[in-house]
């Protein structure tokens, strides 16, 4: 077994937290880890400055004509609370079952060691037909936060011909999964106002606009009976999957059983004459996630709310600009307003959808690796969520990312009792070794 | 001037709050005021155990082939605060340009001492032609707790031919109002669930439904764009206003420019084809007073709800039933949700609409008297709100309600600085005693 325990565990026992200003030193202690240990198998690796916390960057170039691949990570993790639901010490690792468990043991501290372990190795059988660098943020579990400031900067420095992040899950140890396509986002606040002061029913019932009938009439003209969107131009620039890429997504396992399972939904919905992947990877959505106006206390109040409020946000895909969702969004929402009422829309939110090439050597290179690795061909998945640095990676850089799935489904993100699994910790380094060897 | 203010000042005095229990002590000394002061003037009058607070009933019978009138009041009040808003103390009367400021001066112990007032100056002129009956609560600030069932429990010696109220207001000094009828109410909570859990709309954007989408589609179902109420039958046995009465009732000075200066709505909007008066107080109405649903805190947070509710409450107008509209409103509202969705509705409060028979003797005198004092005839008001002891004693006692208002439109019942005009007080002292000695 090519883990080495007390060296992960090690990592794994910083509590750098960076939700939490009070873990300050341990955000630290973290970067001079990755540094030591990079340095240690023949990097030059440094802390750099962002606005928020530091970044760890490291380098090793072996020939300017070799191509180049910028290893994405991060090294901060998700507050443990609450506490008294984990059985062992967020902050000693513990192996139970053929797991281990510790916080940010898959999110993402141990999905990070699988590149190093991986690179690591790779070298001790040789030298790589690759330029390698690291770039190993600490504000990932806030929205990695200065990290586009960053890379902006510092777009020199980064120059590569491809991203490599394993901060995703595989389907099981025996089928792997990358992510090619991730959807964008459009989140909005809109608030409508009737009057200056709330009504009293009795007297007024009947003869003024009401916030919250108004709101929900115009929510309502937002999708027809059967999900799909009416904001005019919506689905103009939507791109269409080719046939191939419908039966590859057909394969993937995510049905109505899935979904029952995950959230116990009472039933599946969603637009005509798409399947489930689709709609859920390929398909923009519209959806009020939170609404409110009047009186939500106890027992009834006559009140007519001269007040009410939604969020309502867009998932987008490759094809839609999300300035532009909002701009058509805006101009509809604001044209189904009833005259007399005003309404006040402001964007709280936005990312942009991300198409990744997969007709690439590095998809490719991965794939083989993968393939090798756990015995099976990856399925190709177009995620429904969107990751800020990929885009980021694709404006500023202007190179794609390879998105490897070291964890699985049921790691416990963000959970008490987050786990990796050893297997997969020994095959997601292993996969990188492959895929670095894969270079001549 | 008939006003007694040391007498009124002291009855205003008491902090006879209902709806905190540390005023206890004060609804009994409200309680022994009202005893001792009907006591004085010729009435044998009573404290009555309620299963909530204590009534005052009173009586002075004169003759039982004579017809007998129900004096309805209350004596307790709204708390005072916020108390920084007031000028001078509440519960310590203060005159101040021809008003009487006071907690509960209109509502309604001014209003009140007019009827005990004015008793009392009719019987210093000689025996009346009536036989009267007091009835004052102390629960109406609380929804008139415990009432119901005191006048059900006591219906033989509550036995009256009409109850008279003055707990409402005239337009001005000049022009009095009778209100003849009150809409009703019914008041649901729904909630409709979609999961067992929130989910993540990344995830599961696209295939699952949204609690509050569906919501507000089904809310917006219940009305078209014009305002008029979807639920089958809804107007069925909406009573149809005569000719007569819709002049009456256009002469009413409620119309836009009120309703724009009194809560700063933006505009008016209501059913097509009635006047504002008319939709105020005789067309049966539909209204979200609150909803919720999902994340209302600050920023983005791209969560499906599960779960999202609303309070709904409809106004009704003679003809209607409160029950028969409530079942006729949750079989809709079950109807129009989608398959798969689970919907929960309950009642949480309910009132009759009540229509009073003006062309009976007491309505003549009240007229007369308010002729007689005002100069003016009153106008006749549909009020829109509801007030449960009108309905109470048509359905229990079997009588009719003349509601007399003493009050003015700006009083501030509920507010800092709530007054009474003196000029009222005194008006309402001489109409009640005109009313009594009207009869024979």
């Amino acid at each position: 077994m090519s883990i080495n325990f007390d060296e992960l565990s090690s990592f794994l026992a910083i509590p750098s937290i960076s939700g939490e200003l009070s873990y300050r030193d341990d955000m630290e202690a973290a970067v001079n880890w990755l540094c030591g240990k990079l340095n240690s198998i023949g990097f030059r690796a440094e802390r750099m400055e962002t606005k928020f916390n530091p970044v760890v960057y490291a380098e090793r170039m072996v020939d300017e004509k070799k191509p180049t691949i910028l290893i994405y990570g991060h090294y901060d993790v998700q507050s443990p609370e609450p506490l008294d639901k984990w059985e062992s010490e967020p902050f000693k690792s513990e192996i139970r079952n053929g797991n281990l468990y510790a916080r940010g043991v898959a999110d993402d501290k141990g999905q990070v060691y699988c590149w190093i372990k991986g690179v690591e190795e790779a070298l001790q059988l040789g030298e790589v037909g690759v330029n390698v660098k690291f770039l190993i943020e600490g504000g990932e579990e806030i929205g990695s936060a200065g990290l586009a400031e960053f890379v902006e900067e510092n777009k020199d420095l980064l120059k590569a011909d491809v991203c490599m992040i394993s901060d995703s899950h595989s389907l099981s140890e025996t089928q792997p999964l990358i992510t090619y396509g991730l959807r964008g986002l459009a989140y909005m606040e809109v608030e409508v106002k009737t009057a200056e002061k709330d009504a009293h029913s009795g007297t007024y019932g009947g003869v003024i606009y009401n916030a919250i009938d108004v709101l929900t009439k115009m929510i309502s003209a937002l999708k027809d009976e059967k999900g799909k969107i009416l904001i005019p131009g919506f689905y103009d620039k939507v791109r269409i999957l080719s046939e191939e890429e419908k039966s590859e997504l057909a394969k993937f396992p995510f049905g109505e059983a899935q979904i029952k399972e995950e959230i116990g939904a009472l039933t599946v919905f969603g637009e005509e004459g798409f399947s489930i992947p689709v709609r859920a990877g390929a398909r923009p959505t519209l959806d009020v996630n939170g609404i409110w106006g009047g009186y939500a206390g106890e027992g009834p109040k006559t009140v007519i709310p001269c007040v009410a409020g939604a969020k309502i946000s867009m998932r987008l895909v490759p094809g839609q600009s999300a300035k532009e969702i909002e701009q058509k969004f805006k101009k509809y929402f604001k044209k189904i307003a009833p005259d007399g009422v005003e309404v006040k829309i402001k964007s709280i939110s936005g990312a942009e959808a991300v198409l990744l090439e997969k007709e690439s050597r590095f998809f490719e290179a991965a794939e083989v690796a993968f393939e090798k690795v756990f015995g099976n061909k990856p399925l190709y998945e177009l995620a429904g969520g969107s990751i800020g640095v990929v885009a980021d990676f694709k404006n500023i850089l202007g190179i794609d990312s390879v998105m490897m799935g070291y964890g699985l489904p049921d790691d416990g993100l963000h959970s008490p009792n987050e786990k990796m699994s050893l297997t997969m910790i020994e095959k997601g380094i292993k996969t990188s070794k492959e895929f670095l060897m894969s270079f001549e």
